[in-house]
């Protein structure tokens, strides 16, 4: 981290955020992309589309930290009044500006629309030698870069792919060439063991925490040691020797290195391994093939799954035996073995995969209670099966995100360790 | 709203999520369970595990809020420095519960684990009476409701389900009893409109916004024109007055009220109407099925999907003609056509619908930029076919999800005006 840049705030303005109607996605893709160039985010903010509020995280923002992100209330309607607020607080004027209207004219010209006159106001920006324009090729509200008062202020619309554009296209250049620096880290993901057992592990090692900064961060799946550089020259070097320490103290529930995330890994894995995968998912409804074609490229390793919701569906599509449905239930380990051999069948994939289980609300027995999850999968090559009970915590959304996550991350452990 | 509640804040605490590793939806959940109660959240501020920002962060609490929510930094390794933090703020003192130790070995042992040394620091609590117990049945580091300077303070593990289950056990059933009121508001769901067209034909009424506080939501497949009550002895009365003669102006896009979210929406179309749905998925990956199965109940109207990712599964699959595929290419009217006619031969469900497109990055071409997407559905009694062509902006998982909530649109649309 460069010393000179101490500390970085994100404002996101929009009363949507504060209702819970919209998850704050924008701050995550911020934070992580100046992550990725060596700037820690210090604060995040989220306040209403209010005057007040506004000046209120400016003046927090300006004394606290040098650079500032603001995101949102750029749009054309009543309630977006993110411009004129931060013009009054730094003292400028508003200037309609003719080539931002070209642009809008020609954004919304894409879209088949002629633009309203309510449109013009986007074409205004600020009159004064400070601000600079960054075009919003993805969307009509203009970007703004404010060199005020010793600060870099950034301010993008909170629409995410106009966000996005922006981002990347300048905010992230802009950064890397003139403030960023590399922050080392390494993470070691593990799995099948609590945070709390990993960190009785490490903490009877006498010097740890080894010189560097530790982070448990729990993921559903496992939970990821993050091994962070003390800073200073030999940052790298004492980083990489802790890394290499605690490896060998958590060794059996390593199943990975600095992943993404699990599908990541999977879809990287498979390629390496020349294999593809097919899916049957019951309980998880699509979520692994979801996730998994998350990831760009995946259609070399990906041709094809099947969401086998109902138990009919299961004896049609898959030959479950109806029998086997009846005597152990859509949720056992047998059916999900009749599941990987139907796959095998109407398959080609190296790999099958299927899951099946109790999501909730309903649906738990005594027995089988709500989080019960079978999940595994078979190589066509060896004709393995590897099958396990799960019994994860968590409502309907999380229980199938954990059992998602869970599956890919066994496939890794056997195919990473061949 | 209740007027001697004047604000308040939610303070997420944790690095995983100032790194972007982590999507705060603790934040989003808990505002949104807040605002069904009528709390509307003023502020939500993410900070570092650190004590001078978790002072600083409650020093903001405490001057321009009623009513405090504190999530994270309660696990048991070094980095959770929460509890010790809260308690030298307001000069508590720790004290070890034999009780909340019975409570953590009892978490432990349904997990089959034993616990270490070091969750016995779970079972310190603060010592002062300010402080209520919250009983974690999730997991093992206690909640805390703290009332002191003439404020609530609210503090949960940051663990999501953990965190849920502390708020819908205790804190809403407490707020409900002591604090909330309604907070009345319509939602207008439209659809195939701008925002700046919508914004424009209620301006030229010349009493907008009727008395009311209207926002606009932009949402991927639409913009939701929220009414929101003045508040007031008439309120409901003076939203339910707007709501109408919103209705009657932008009458042909809307498509829905008061959706939580198109999937939700169209399970309970569906159910009404009993019909059942399957789905053919090429771009979206599944991720329409898993969103519609995200329903709890959705297991009632869905049996089955197919992912159909490569133009080999689309043939062996669904019988969709190679040389349609060859001619047209698999993102096609044509191909989405075929892809219903299989459905409808290998399911029995009354609605069919496919989605073939291009996600990105990669796949684009001249005629067929990335975010090209077909979609469409059919309905079995009428063989009636309803295909679209889309362009939406966005990365790749904004033109999932784009494509699969403007699919259950454009269902809802046709079967909701049935």
């Amino acid at each position: 981290m460069r010393t000179d840049i101490n500390r970085c705030h994100i404002i996101n303005i929009g009363d949507e955020i504060l209702s819970g109607h919209t998850v704050n996605t924008n701050a995550s893709y911020m934070s992580s992309q100046l992550y990725d160039i060596g700037i820690l985010t210090s604060r995040i903010t989220v306040i209403s589309d209010d005057a007040e509020e506004i000046r209120k995280a400016l003046d927090q923002g300006i004394k606290d930290a040098d650079l500032i992100f603001i995101t949102g209330g750029l749009g054309p309607t009543n309630d977006d009044i993110t411009k004129k607020t931060i013009c009054s607080y730094f003292g400028y004027g508003l200037q309609f500006r003719p080539d931002i209207w070209e642009h809008i004219k020609t954004i919304f010209a894409k879209r088949g629309i002629i633009p309203d006159e309510i449109n013009k106001e986007q074409a205004e920006f600020p009159d004064s030698e400070e601000v600079e324009y960054i075009t919003n090729y993805a969307g009509t509200a203009p970007g703004m870069h404010i060199k005020a008062k010793g600060k870099h202020i950034f301010v993008t619309p909170g629409v995410p792919n106009e966000m996005k554009f922006i981002m990347s296209e300048y905010i992230v250049p802009f950064l890397k060439e003139n403030i960023s620096d590399d922050l080392y880290y390494r993470d070691i993901n593990t799995t099948d063991i609590p945070e709390s057992r990993l960190y009785s592990i490490l903490i009877s090692e006498a010097d740890f925490p080894f010189g560097c900064a530790i982070a448990f961060l729990p993921q559903g799946y496992g939970v990821t040691v993050r091994v962070k550089s003390p800073g200073g020259e030999n940052g790298r070097e004492i980083v990489d020797s802790a890394f290499s320490r605690i490896n060998g103290l958590t060794g059996k529930h390593v199943f990975a290195y600095d992943i993404i995330n699990p599908h990541h890994e999977l879809v990287r894995l498979l390629k390496e391994n020349k294999l593809t995968v097919s899916s049957a998912e019951s309980c998880t409804g699509g979520l692994f093939s979801s996730m998994l074609t998350d990831i760009p490229g995946s259609s070399a390793v990906f041709s094809e799954g099947f969401v086998t919701y109902s138990d009919d569906s299961k004896f049609r599509i898959l030959s479950v035996n109806p029998q086997t449905l009846a005597l152990h239930g859509a949720v056992s380990e047998e059916t999900v073995s009749e599941m990987l051999d139907g796959l095998l069948a109407v398959t080609d994939s190296g790999v099958v995969c299927a899951v099946s289980g109790i999501a909730g609300p309903d649906g738990g027995t005594d027995k089988k209670p709500v989080g019960t999850v079978f999940s595994g999968f078979c190589l066509r090559k060896s004709g393995e099966k590897f099958i396990r009970r799960y019994n994860f915590s968590g409502d309907r959304l999380t229980v199938k995100k954990k059992s998602a996550d869970k599956l890919a991350v066994e496939i890794i452990k056997q195919i990473g360790s061949n």
